[in-house]
């Protein structure tokens, strides 16, 4: 499975850098920064979903690249933006310099900017695609922007300033929000937008919404987890940083071990949700491999 | 006239109150930073192009509206990230504390953030709008998207940071590079996406565009010219902060005489755009004027 993972990897890497912007020009340096930051590596996860989603119900065009190119530069804007000193203030980030510590501030600041207007720059570009449906691009875009924006990513990574404030006061529900939007929310995003390209119905839509739902807290709850279990080499960056941060997290509020449960029983459901579709025709192994491959990742 | 703009902005404040966000949930304090911020006022000069610029090729419809309140999230979100003590750190904005010295630096930066990606959630909204033309849509947003990232406002601030590196080796073309990114492009993006919007011709809307960038280089001259000549009273922010911040601008490339003259020569060879548009019918006697106050304006 790991080495399958790597082909589909590299087959979204090919992709990416068709999108990435030219280093030219007199605002180069920027150009180079968001370069840097998409390229400090990944497994590239969102695109992923997406694409396979995008073709467990079909799609095969060429139209749903630019979007595989503007989810994951949302991904890297949001963590280029975290990582600032005024922020996490994370030097490192998959064993390279963070953004600000290679670029400077001023620099990160500019280059997420950046990143997350090209993504919508690129996602546009969609509407020119051979064979492109104006309606299923506009949804797509507007999925887009309201799962990375302040009913989405955004306002998941202020709630979790806002518990930082809150200390031992933080609530389940509170940390379960957190989760819904900072994390599952881009996943949603990334498998529906598959979806809804490859021309899904309401209901499968919904369907599939839910499953990534699941994926997103069990993604999340295993970073909570592996926090604690892993090692700096194994991850890339320091473990124990929830620790150092007095971060209340699943963990934290349930144990080590009952958050292993929950995120076990959680990508199981998400797994059942898929298989449901499979009834309808719609089907795609590779994808059911991918989601329980995140249970047992160690990084 | 002071009058005259004095309405067409109430006109625009009323229709921008219905797409900023309320405050509520888990995330309100990041509404609340980005309201804070859009509220900061200013004479909303991009949506009333923008707005002036559709009626003129006979626009009337309420697809438009999506789009002013997006021009000026953008406007406002690249105010709140310069402000940020890692760029050009100011504490007072039109007489009021910047949104990072009220709400803090990471707060900022996710407003900031927030309000980019609100502005595309928002111009999104045009697609179900009654009588939405989804072709026209589309190329308003790309029009956005362009206009505000790396091919322009972002590139403008990233040439601008680079420039002050340079020192004294600043030269006139990298100025101009600065202001026709920084400033021109969203003034460009406004009456585009206007002239866009309204059915306007590809020849017309690239009148529209050449005299857009007229007016956004005299606009940017005139910043220049006030933060010699003008008080703190009038402008509601230090003056002299170029000096300050020993910035290579127009005047002191140029001096005050020669700077104020070009200047005047942009602002005429706008308006004298704009006129040659009269013969098919294109006429708007308000915009005119405004862009020649733009000429006097002292603040």
């Amino acid at each position: 499975m790991k080495e399958k993972i790597e082909i589909h990897t590299q087959e979204i890497e090919t992709i990416l850098k068709q999108y990435l912007p030219k280093e030219e020009g007199l605002a180069s340096s920027v150009m180079a920064a968001m370069n840097y930051s998409v390229n400090a590596g990944g497994k590239r996860l969102r695109p992923m979903l997406m694409l396979e989603t995008y073709r467990m119900f079909g799609g095969e065009k060429i139209v749903i690249e630019p979007f595989l190119a503007a989810i994951e530069m949302i991904h890297t804007y949001s963590l280029v933006h975290d990582d600032l000193p005024a922020m996490d203030n994370d030097e490192y980030r998959r064993g390279k310099k963070t953004t600000w510590v290679e670029y400077g501030e001023a620099m990160a600041i500019l280059a997420g900017d950046a990143l997350l207007n090209f993504a919508f720059e690129t996602a546009l570009k969609a509407f020119v695609c051979d064979g492109a449906d104006a309606d299923r691009i506009a949804r797509a875009l507007s999925i887009l922007a309201e799962k990375a924006g302040i009913y989405g990513m955004i306002g998941g990574q202020v709630a979790d300033i806002e518990a930082e404030g809150l200390g031992e006061q933080v609530t389940l529900s509170h940390l379960l929000y957190i989760h819904e939007h900072k994390t599952a929310a881009l996943i949603q995003a990334s498998m529906m937008i598959g979806a809804v390209l490859a021309g899904a119905d309401a209901e499968a839509i919904e369907t599939i919404e839910k499953a990534a739902y699941e994926i997103g807290i069990a993604f999340q709850i295993q970073d909570d987890v592996l926090d604690i279990t892993s090692t700096f080499d194994a991850l890339g960056k320091p473990i124990g940083s929830d620790e150092k941060n007095n971060k209340i997290t699943y963990v934290t509020l349930k144990g080590l071990e009952e958050a292993s449960r929950e995120q076990k029983e959680r990508s199981n459901h998400a797994i059942a949700l898929l298989n449901s579709l499979n009834e309808k025709g719609y089907q795609n192994d590779f994808l059911t491999d991918l989601i329980k491959s995140l249970i047992t990742r160690l990084k």
